[in-house]
């Protein structure tokens, strides 16, 4: 349990957590004001993906920027849920044997638009919290 | 329709999205890195309200940080969905008539341990994108 009586999810089960979704926001300080964008992704050995054109994501992806990933799920009714936080460094990627991974297993794509380009975000802080019931 | 096939909400749209939930997540800055963090809130006068304890909530509500709050959803089944991003700066309350008009109208809590402190975030920038049916 956490200071806000949360319980603390391990690196385990926040890597079966985001293995078990596609669908997660990014956060990122573009001009130093940050922002919250929504993505489809996809985990694959323990790096997040997810699809992109120009604009702030690509821009952060190419910069090697640090950014945040969460996925979060909740249960107004019976009133439970959890989130699960990664902090890690946004690049584009380009080896083509990458992307021929990705196509293979499936790189979700949200917008009609959703660019060629793909961003891949390592894991290197991962935080999770649950409440109320698994 | 933006540039990635997304249709614009307008502000109307968007604040009658956030007057219509509760739960949400705010973008934060902290120690020069992106946090993406979950909360319950209520809208109140267009402003976002939402409880916090010590910690990095606090700090960046008590030192007048800009912060993002977003909420989205999506129906997976019929590929359609939505978000509505804000962009504003965070204050703690501490005036007792808007503490006792929010205990009034209910704000919500998440965590047992959500505190006594309340973040008041103005609704400076405002966004929102839908895909697909509304």
């Amino acid at each position: 349990m956490d200071r806000n009586g949360l319980e603390v999810l391990d690196r385990r089960e926040c890597l079966r957590l985001l293995g078990a979704h596609t669908f997660g926001r990014v956060g990122l300080t573009t001009g130093a004001l940050p922002t919250v964008l929504p993505v489809t992704y996809r985990m694959l050995d323990e790096h997040i993906y997810f699809r992109t054109g120009p604009g702030q994501k690509l821009t952060a992806a190419t910069s090697n920027n640090v950014i945040a990933f969460e996925i979060d799920g909740m249960d107004r009714l019976w009133h439970c849920g959890w989130s699960v936080c990664v902090t890690g460094v946004a690049r584009e990627v380009t080896s083509a044997i990458r992307l021929e991974e990705l196509d293979r297993v499936g790189l979700p794509r949200w917008t009609p638009n959703d660019g060629a380009r793909v961003v891949e975000v390592s894991i290197d802080v991962l935080s999770g919290r649950r409440l109320g019931a698994s």
